[in-house]
């Protein structure tokens, strides 16, 4: 299957310094990196390099964690101003911001997403996200609305935010000197929208970029999750640890599309994928062992309960015992599980077979290039990705080890494209320009007056 | 007075053209600049080569004007991506985004200030307006709140956007690759603000700028504007056209200031001034001609009623009768009035007297460079200002003209610095860096959980 088709991939940037705890202080890391805007502008130009189709901010003030010690919180100061910075000094890639649909005033996200698509000559995307935690509705002065609530507001907020990036035509931006001409009014609409939670009247003072306008993304997998993307996404950011949850995701999504009258290719289900990539497996172990040793003591002590079997801290350095393999039960609670087991019956060292990441958000690759590869092949050829968004260990030689060791290997197997097709977002993934405002937005009840 | 003081300059960056209708086609200008990043940064550049303390960007997302067809919107597409653009390809020039308290979420404008701070390496300045347009409101599917309700909110949004942005204390951030201590979690302090209108429990996790935090700035002229001001500014966009209207504004916002315990200076009274400098008079009127000329038939009209006299437009080439004159009454509803009626007295044609700019926002210069520094410095050593945000006509070459043509004699007459104090807003200023919360904020109550 999929013959022909590519996948897409995207590079997720965060902090500055990478996905692992610890990736701060990594020789050759710069500890400033957390505010440094170079630091985020380099990342991005490495992952173009690759010809990755787009870097992926996710976002979501909460409180400050308890490790902040130790660790660097785990986003960007803030997801716009990275991404206007990334715009100005790349050329192709595609920029995608996270979004809250609920502490956010769709207009002002309106504007500004509207903004960076122009900025970037048509390369933004934004990910549609509710907030589900009263630690990031803390910083608003609110509580967390029921679900109910905030898909309610969701779908109201997408549906006027894509109505005001449509509300100057496509023809609508004339700028004829000779004319005198600026624009031609009658093709500048405003939207009138009221819904229950949220209205506007616009229009947006901007006219269409490139693409016409960003992409909507999603991020999550609940039922309303399917609802909200399936509606209005083209790309969802996912996660899954196996190729079966995946592609029941997936498959979820699609059939939400269908049922909101799309193709199911509309929509790119792209779960993520964590990477370390050296040139043996040794080698990848033992970087992450220099990475994530610290937190070993408290992963000892999940990994007992994923396993259902005592551990001993004090063991590290031996396989587990023929009678702990026999003992261990794969936690139902935990979809790690099985694979932590399935590790540690190959025989490694209690302390390698936390190095394998089998606790982490994600499934990881720790060894050379070609076992990233193998991973996103058969998960592709399976039915169970469109893509993937990278998480690597360290961004500062991470990036470009995915780029130099994993990229190539996938075009070879005529898997992920040679070049960008287009500049534009919409080019990369393949969906057409967007133009105008959706009539099915009439759904929102107009304002009377 | 003033002696050894200099003053401060700003510029005024809106839509990309210029501060003219008609700034768009004017031969030089791209007609495209509406949508360009470059061109804002160019603009930007110039200004800093003249040394200019801050650029200015308006905002108020209100209706698409009227007169589309053949005018630009005055805005920015967004001022904060527009500021991005600028920080990352300036060194020196100050920042300052107008940003409405009414209608933004004040943990999302504390975020991007500060964000915007430190992108810039301490260049940063809020100008916090509270919104005063229903076409604004409906953008947001509001109402316009009661003035009291609009400075309520006003007086708690900078509070607590103060405390989010001094919620890092000034060594909070270690990053100590050595120790492996990332920051000071005891320094990270949680703000727990809950106000009438609006609550945050914080802290932001951004650590200080080279500046601590930016600067507020506010914009008006009401009794309302000089107490947020006097409370909480350290400078103040103002528009006055005589230099009693704006000396009364600038002790208003001094008074104000020491009503709040402040010292007089901590705020600098900052009005407008629009420029079209060219060689001599004529060239520089006859600039303004090409500029306005489609605008002369309405006002004409207007001039009539500032004048209290009759006008034919179909006399544009002859200078007013002695009877128009003796019979002319500057009209006590526009304070334009009497400098209209004075260049009407030195024998313009009533299409000169236009052009002079009787009928615009600021007080005009259309003239030699040495025009506009003889205005500055009458106003500045009268005690009207402390320095002067500045519209030229057209962006293209009018921010050159100010800076080759006007800043070296202002320069030569000690009114004007030779070069930036430092790198931060605030040494450009004068103001103290800003470290940690201001212990005066318990006025607001705190959250019960
Ligand atoms: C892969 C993935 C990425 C996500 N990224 C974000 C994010 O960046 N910011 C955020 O607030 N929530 C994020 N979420 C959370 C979801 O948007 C959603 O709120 C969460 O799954 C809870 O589901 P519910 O909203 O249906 O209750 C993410 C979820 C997934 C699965
Ligand atoms: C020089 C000047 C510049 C202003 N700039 C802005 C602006 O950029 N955006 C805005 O919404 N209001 C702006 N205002 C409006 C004021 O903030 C204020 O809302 C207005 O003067 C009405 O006064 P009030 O708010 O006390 O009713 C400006 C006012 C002045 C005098």
């Amino acid at each position: 299957m999929n013959a022909g088709k590519k996948m897409l991939i995207g590079l997720h940037l965060g902090n500055g310094y990478g996905s692992q705890p610890g990736a701060w202080r990594m020789p050759g890391v710069d500890s400033k990196s957390y505010t440094s805007f170079d630091a985020r502008v380099k990342q991005a130009q490495a992952a173009e390099r690759g010809k990755l189709q787009f870097i992926f901010l996710p976002d979501g003030p909460g409180a400050i964690m308890a490790d902040i010690e130790t660790e660097s919180p785990g986003f960007n100061l803030d997801v716009m101003l990275t991404l206007a910075a990334v715009a100005r000094e790349t050329e192709y890639i595609g920029l995608v911001a996270t979004g809250s649909t609920t502490f956010n005033e769709p207009f002002n996200l309106a504007r500004q997403s509207k903004a960076l698509d122009i900025m970037s000559h048509g390369r933004a995307g934004w990910n549609a996200i509710t907030s589900s935690g009263e630690d990031v509705a803390a910083n608003y002065g609110k509580r967390i609305p029921s679900g109910e609530e905030r898909y309610g507001r969701a779908h109201e907020v997408v549906q006027i935010i894509q109505a005001l990036w449509g509300s100057w035509g496509k023809d609508a931006w004339v700028h004829d000197k000779e004319t005198g001409q600026f624009a031609h009014k009658d093709q500048i609409i405003p939207i009138n929208l009221q819904g229950k939670f949220v209205g506007s009247r616009g229009p947006l003072y901007i006219p269409p970029s490139e693409q016409g306008q960003p992409i909507i993304f999603h991020a999550g997998g609940s039922p309303n999750a399917y609802e909200l993307a399936g509606r209005f996404a083209n790309a969802v950011i996912g996660a899954a640890f196996t190729i079966e949850d995946a592609r029941a995701q997936r498959n979820a999504f699609r059939e939400a599309a269908k049922r909101f009258g799309r193709e199911p290719d509309e929509i790119k289900y792209i779960p993520g994928l964590m990477t370390t990539i050296e040139k043996d497996r040794r080698t990848a172990l033992d970087r992450r062992i220099q990475l994530t040793e610290h937190l070993f003591p408290q992963r000892v002590a999940y990994l007992q309960q994923m396993l259902g079997i005592p551990l001993d801290i004090k063991r590290l350095d031996e396989p587990l015992s023929k009678v702990q393999l026999d003992a261990a039960r794969p936690s139902r609670y935990d979809p790690r599980s099985p694979h932590a087991l399935q590790i540690a019956k190959q025989g490694w060292s209690l302390r390698d077979i936390l190095a394998h990441g089998v606790i982490d958000y994600h499934p990881v690759i720790v060894g050379p290039g070609i076992e990233a590869a193998d991973h996103m092949q058969a998960w592709f050829e399976a039915g169970a990705a469109d893509g993937f968004w990278i998480s690597p260990d360290v961004n500062s030689d991470g990036i470009d080890a995915f780029v130099d060791e994993v990229v190539p290997i996938l075009q070879e197997r005529r898997l992920f494209h040679q070049d960008y097709e287009g500049k534009t977002l919409r080019e990369h993934l393949g969906v057409p320009d967007q133009y105008g405002i959706d009539p099915r937005v009439e759904e929102l009840k107009y304002k009377t007056n």
